[in-house]
């Protein structure tokens, strides 16, 4: 069942390639620093984002949607609320979510709610090693993401210098990026963004995670080499995503 | 009564040296995604932009503002309590407002809103093709255009590949733009407010809606041509906002 | 007591290490169009910034900072109590916290709320020229910025053409910075976003605020250099930020 690791970046192309021609709507229910480079990476990667968080609209922008994302960053009651409106009809509907469980390790209050999302079957789980720390309870380790995955039938994306993604039963490690990413806001929350993509076009929830990494990490090595600074970098980020292609994807993913 | 379209880059001249000189506020209600890029579109076109909602600041903020945009998207209670306040407050002084009636075709209580708001006297709408379909329950082909702004007494700029502006009388297109404008998020809620600006230095509104998209119409061409995607694009388009000058409104624009 | 004038590029320096050394957090309860360039600019200069206002969740960032903003513009009621919250938590474990009243010259009640935080010992308070006038009462000369510093307790540091930053006791003027930072929006805000970052690791907060002001009006000068109009500018804001040193410093600040 588990793809030899040398098909991936190629898995990745063919997921790319139906991102575009899909052009999946993905609605984001994520944080106010977020929310404009999570528009713009999602529309320079092919698919076409919605925000909203009204009350009486949530539910009709999730059903028309082709995946959800919930991002707990700048966590108010409206956002609370409107994700769980979200998660239900996402549930309703079958559509596959993602959950960005941003800085549960600075906020009791939000471990607990991003706990509580976690029984809701979440399609996938996008968060870096702190947050992993306050959700799981285990160390950042790959038999820990692993056992976590499997514990809660999700695929858990943990990014960091490396990415691992697994779904409990298979496991890879994803070494692109570049060390300017951690220098501008939004970055992972967009990464999440790109999950929830992938998700719309590609029904098995790991490799469409690992398609997502690999092309946000891909593009952020692009950009590294352009950029003269974290405000270039951004810039160039976008201008990746949108230029990312098979051949920069066969050429450059490091999986292992 | 119909200014000869060769004079109309001319004219978007005239309005853009006065939009420099006046510096006039627009007070825009706008969406979260849409408002970092509006507010810079403004300064860089030459107004001065202000942003809140807070229901006891609103109606001061448009009283003491020269024009006022209302923009439906991310339409949560607050913005919606604001936007009722600030249109009756620029009624009441009369002082010429715009609706972008964002997204009304992916939500019937949006499209209602919007409905209700254009018996309220906009000085010009505008919108995609989509929307205009979900608000004129027609198609947009010119002639359906002209009618609907006569009906409703408002200045119509239905964006596209070709834009269409017709105050019911008078109707032109206008040929600029980049296809990359799609790719960016907020382009067309920031093109809204720079009509909403161009209305506040200019009372023939068709003309003013007009200035407005040819304005922003060449700006993205120029910004074509610079940018190799859609992040260098939206600092491309700021930079050519700014640099927007007479000689390059009359050798560009491409109306008919 | 007066740190001589010759002295301030080199402790401004030695403020900006520190920063990068001890990455200190930063909350900041700031308005919707400034939260990404602000999370941004705090990155850049070595900061971690956080932003959520949610009531449950903002004293605990708070507690578990080194330095808070608070800023008013889009002063919405959410922004309004969690102010409240954040600067009474703030002051029962000692941290330092940062006032920047934009925009009170329009806003009536906005102003009110303004002289009322006042009372609560920010250590610093950034403003421009109009809003000291609104704030203070008095025209903005150097003896009005220094007598009113004294009289609240706060360093002040009024920013424009030139910059004025007093304690009561002390007064410098620095001359750094670039027409085009009133082309682009929130650079006032991440300014004041600095001069809390910089407070966080400078008991001294008259020096805090000087290391803040000089560090920024450099970067605007470097970015100037490289911009070709707004969107670029704010491009380059970023990329000198991150890049600024102490040659930068010592060879480009005007202090007098």
């Amino acid at each position: 069942m588990c793809a030899p690791d040398s098909q991936l970046p190629a898995i990745a192309a063919d997921v790319l390639e139906r991102l575009r021609r899909q052009a999946p709507r993905v609605h984001c229910i994520t944080n106010a620093v977020a929310q404009v480079f999570t528009a713009n990476a999602l529309l320079a990667a092919g698919a076409v984002p919605s925000m909203t968080i009204a009350p009486d609209e949530v539910g009709v922008f999730v059903e028309r949607a082709n995946a959800l994302l919930i991002n707990l960053g700048t966590f108010d009651p409206e956002r609370r609320a409107a994700s769980e409106t979200a998660v239900a009809v996402a549930r309703g509907v079958n559509l596959p979510w993602v959950l960005d469980p941003v800085f549960i390790d600075r906020s009791p209050v939000r471990a607990a709610f991003a706990k509580a999302l976690l029984a809701r079957n979440p399609a996938a789980i996008r968060l870096n090693r702190a947050e992993f720390v306050a959700l799981a309870g285990a160390a950042d380790e790959a038999n820990m993401v692993a056992a976590f995955a499997r514990s809660h039938g999700a695929v858990v994306g943990l990014t960091g210098a490396t990415d691992l993604i697994s779904d409990g039963q298979r496991l890879v490690a994803v070494g692109n990026g570049h060390a300017m990413m951690q220098k501008v806001t939004a970055l992972g929350c967009a990464e999440s963004a790109l999950v929830a993509a992938c998700l719309a076009v590609e029904r098995d929830a790991w490799r469409a995670c690992v398609a997502a990494l690999l092309i946000f990490g891909v593009a952020g090595e692009l950009a590294g080499r352009r950029a003269r600074g974290p405000g270039s970098f951004a810039v160039e980020m976008l201008d990746a995503l949108h230029g990312m292609d098979r051949d920069a994807l066969l050429t450059q993913a490091r999986v292992s």
